[in-house]
């Protein structure tokens, strides 16, 4: 193996390799990242997908004068190992290692925090718009994938794109699926695209006439305008985006590094009359046989062997795949049962759905708003809709389910999942917020099961009632320790010692780390009890006054303390006269590092040890 | 005057008039409507505007089989008088009389809660996918206007339409103006295809064909076909809509009667395959001359003369203007200060702004998504955005302040409008959430003045800050009560009377009311003290310590009780060991009803009145 890798530090080093230098970097750059994320795990197929084009843009552009705005940015590593991370890489993902995702406080090439997706055209307006007040030269380009292009907060920030932004480039790029397969009428239009004709002879007439060039550094600018005209012509490629006013170049081959570079350089050296929209075709998965026959596989994965190409892709024993199943199940037996996902078929576990009931079941794409809405129309229509989403993503709906869900007389079921810390994806998509959101919005019925037998049981009770409804669970497996705990049924379970002085009080996975304290106390001859929220939201009748017996009660709470359901339940307490002490145990900052689960559970105290700590010192205190 | 109007109870008795009734119905419609706004305020120049498309659509579609859904809503008098509401019609937006907008508790003729923009089409979408499944024949229309086509959620339901949905159509009322003036590419685009040419051919041809056709019930699908065949040829219309895999019609004039019940009648007879978008041409207030001539200032007005036509459109003296000028002021001395509104320029008094730094105001129409995320992308830049924008309005961006604000390093102050009760236009645009959610993210900075003075000293204070910072203010003007009170720049105030016993405790607008309990409790000999917060995020600094000197604690709210500051408050004061009584009023449901701001004030007991009640009722016990 040559060893061109070894020597970038800089996309400066870059520019100091010839174009078949850096078409062997490329090579590189695939093994390396096969390596890694075989150990680390990670986001895998699309940064396969993206070498190229990674490579040409620092290449031609000078970043971080000149701006780059990675969408979703799990596309980010080939940026990443070209801008001084490479001896890092190995930390990936890793607590204090480099983050999954572009990160400005990891490197001054990193220009935003980007986790969620279909941000990037906005941020680069913004961004474009300020270099024009400063007279700052330099170009913001704004690369996006065709699954982010979805999102509504994309179209809005392409209908606000003004002719005066000759300075921005959006890069679609454009691998024919999202994290699932595309879905849309914009999907069918790039389809469209690609497979015309004219993308061939484009191709066909870049090749033949960069081969009667003699210098390969020559600008080609008149060419590739040319050769944009006749594709116009010859099919009408791309009528949708210059309808937008956008300068559309493209097709082009995503994995020809000297047909890219060309077109960047020309779009450097020339200023047009418009914003321009190149339109790049990948391959997702390129270079790794295995991601390439199935690249939703290699989408996000876990550790793999690299020769036999195995991530464990059925993850059959998840939360996931129980209210897959469950579902399923449940739906074979009532037909007005819809599923709707936002491109998130297999994350959510709705393939079982899918495959049984493909009538009932709706990918709307990336468009968690839209995603609720619609199942508020299939409300209306008789339906009974049960909408999947991670709860980091739900957010992007929160108006939907006020306005849309909330004040009209809607029927949703809300399936949550990846409630509470998510582990290695970090800030940027940890599960903090719903409940503190939901109670919040208030007529939500909200279920925060703690192992499979209570999703499976609150499930088949939730979806034969009516009005808006939650189901909050997990990212992962359940806990070992919570699997023989049987579902009760009842709003809120008291796992009582017997003694009045100590209470705990949670709900969800965090149930595990209150018994482990109650194990502790009880080992140093201390009784404690813990009192299991099943319903969150409302608060369950009875369950402060049973509460209110306690002497001493910490609160244990996986999720943002302002405003989560530790701080009403003390607030409705106080105003019922409770004279005991609480304290409370959540979690106090928005921003929550990439780590394992167990890593993040125990930064906030809510580990066992540090909950029995606790109790131990309030009880004390009490004894002064 | 004839008198049409009143022999409508419904839409069958619509179906019985003649095309030349029906025409003079539409006049009696707009005299009617005038009439009324004039008395009780309302949405006017919209609903001026859609008279001719609403009776078309009741006299060819059956409401309620088929299912109508207007956008936003304020478009929906019309559809609500030949509902059999026209009796009722003088309460409208009144305590206990008709809504503003569409609601199904009122009239099973409509289908959703409708009070923010770019809803329809997937509310439409879900309803008709629910018919195709349970084999209903009925149609589904969606009418959009083109300032509601730019929000996101609007595109996402585009991008969402399949072919099998033929039982589909959207209307889109194109009257070239949202609240403000659209903009935006899409923009420009309908109106390229509205001055074509060909638009004028298409009424010509219409118009000659039907004056050779002898019955005017007879179908003429294969004329408007041909028409639209001829249409497309000629200029190219709708390509951005047939991109979207929909059948494109128009533009058709929508004040032409008998052209629109020719359209929908054909739609409503033949089923093609796919769904239909027809583009309707409308004028914003015709009929009335005023608001032809400035539709903006009779989008949503007070009362006026309507001879005068003289609605008071300056509201000089209001939150809104003084946060306008102010920031205007300051603009004028430092040069970084960019300003964002979404379609609200005017409504948030941004008007001053834009009006001397052209250059650093974006108005990016109704995508409030987009209007956070490009400010953050402004703040990358060094540039210091402000975005003004009604509180309700603002839980569209939940997301983008969470993940690309406050994960960010991102300096974004928000001017945030109608925070709080908003009267007239009821439940859904109500602004009681954005103390709970902003508090709840974490790292906004967020201030809530009582009065201009307060506002304009902390926008000059928070302007010079750095970070996610919040500054909430209400609709309309301040409280006389509160005019004189000078702002102390602290992060609270005590107003004490020495004595320790009774403590309110509040912020923002809801001041006033704790001032005038104060009054009342001296007035029979009881002291008693205000704790304002002016900063309410994060709690300010020794507010709890002061709070836990009293014995009886009542936290006044204007704002969602669940997660709400004051739960936050005695969560905090009891987690510190207090041990007297609290009380919390503050609001306790999402859905609370129009009426005069002082009503809704005194239906959650936080008039001051209810207030030195509840503070009598709780020193009485104390002395139990």
């Amino acid at each position: 193996m040559s060893d061109y890798l070894n020597s970038i530090n800089s996309p400066e080093d870059l520019k100091k390799l010839s174009l078949d230098q850096r078409t062997v970097l490329c090579s590189e750059l695939r093994e390396f990242m096969i390596e890694t994320v075989s150990k680390t795990g990670g986001h895998l197929a699309s940064n396969l997908g993206i070498v190229e084009l990674t490579v040409a843009l620092h290449t031609v552009f000078n970043c971080p004068e000149d701006t780059f705005v990675f969408d979703v940015g799990h596309q980010s590593y080939v940026h990443k190992l070209l801008t001084g991370r490479r001896e890092k890489f190995d930390t990936l993902r890793q607590k204090n290692g480099i983050s999954g995702f572009p990160k400005p406080s990891e490197s001054r090439y990193d220009s935003f925090v980007e986790g969620h997706a279909s941000t990037s055209i906005s941020q680069a307006i913004g961004i474009a718009h300020a270099k024009l007040l400063s007279g700052d030269n330099s170009k913001t380009i704004a690369v996006i994938g065709d699954g982010s292009f979805t999102g509504g907060l994309a179209f809005e920030a392409m209908n606000n794109l003004s002719s005066d932004l000759t300075n921005l480039i959006i890069v679609l790029n454009d691998n024919s699926m999202s994290i699932s397969k595309s879905v849309g009428s914009l999907s069918n239009y790039l389809m469209r695209l690609r497979t015309s004709s004219g993308y061939l002879k484009f191709k066909r007439s870049i090749k033949n006439t960069i081969e009667n060039v003699p210098l390969i550094g020559q600008p080609v600018s008149d060419i590739i305008t040319n050769s944009k005209a006749a594709l116009r012509r010859s099919l009408f490629g791309g009528i949708l985006f210059e309808e937008f006013g956008l300068n559309y170049v493209g097709p082009v081959d995503g994995h020809n590094l000297q047909e890219l570079e060309q077109i960047f350089r020309n779009l450097r050296d020339t200023s047009g009359d418009s914003p321009t929209f190149v339109h790049v075709i990948t391959k997702k998965g390129k270079g790794y046989t295995p991601a390439e026959k199935n690249p939703g596989a290699y989408h996000g994965v876990g550790k793999f062997d690299v020769d036999r190409g195995n991530p464990d892709i059925s993850l059959a024993d998840s939360f996931s795949n129980t209210f897959g199943r469950t579902l399923a199940d449940i739906s074979g037996r009532d037909d007005t049962i819809c599923a709707v996902t936002a491109a998130m078929k297999y994350a959510t576990g709705l393939q079982y759905f899918a495959h049984l009931h493909p009538e009932r079941f709706f990918d709307v794409g990336i468009a968690e708003q839209h995603a609720v809405t619609m199942a508020a129309g299939l409300s209306k229509g008789g339906r009974n809709p049960v909408f999947a989403v991670y709860s980091t993503f739900l957010q992007r709906a929160f108006d939907q389910l006020i306005h849309d869900v909330s004040l009209d007389d809607i029927n949703l079921l809300l399936a949550i999942d990846r409630a509470g810390f998510v582990g290695e994806d970090g800030e940027t998509h940890q599960g903090i917020f719903d409940a503190a959101f939901l109670s919040s919005i208030g007529s939500f019925k909200v279920v925060s099961p703690s192992n499979y037998r209570e999703l499976i049981w609150w499930l088949n009770r939730l979806i034969g009632e009516k009005g808006a409804r939650a189901i909050r669970y997990p990212r992962g497996k359940e806990c070992s320790e919570l699997s023989s705990y049987s579902c009760t049924g009842k709003e809120y379970d008291l796992y009582s010692e017997g003694d009045r002085n100590i209470l705990f009080v949670t709900y969800g996975r965090e149930f595990a780390e209150t018994l482990k304290a109650q194990t502790l106390l009880k080992a140093q001859g201390i009784s404690s009890s813990v009192l299991k929220l099943n319903v969150i939201a409302p608060l369950p009748e009875g369950a402060v006054e049973t509460a209110m017996q306690f002497g001493n009660i910490i609160f244990a709470e996986e999720g943002i303390m302002t405003g989560g359901i530790g701080e009403q339940m003390i607030a409705h307490m106080a105003s019922s006269g409770y004279k005991g002490r609480t304290a409370l145990k959540a979690v106090d900052t928005n921003s929550v590092k990439q780590g394992s689960v167990a890593d993040q559970i125990a930064q906030f105290g809510l580990d066992g040890e540090a909950l029995q700590k606790s109790a131990k010192e309030m009880s004390v205190e009490k004894k002064d």
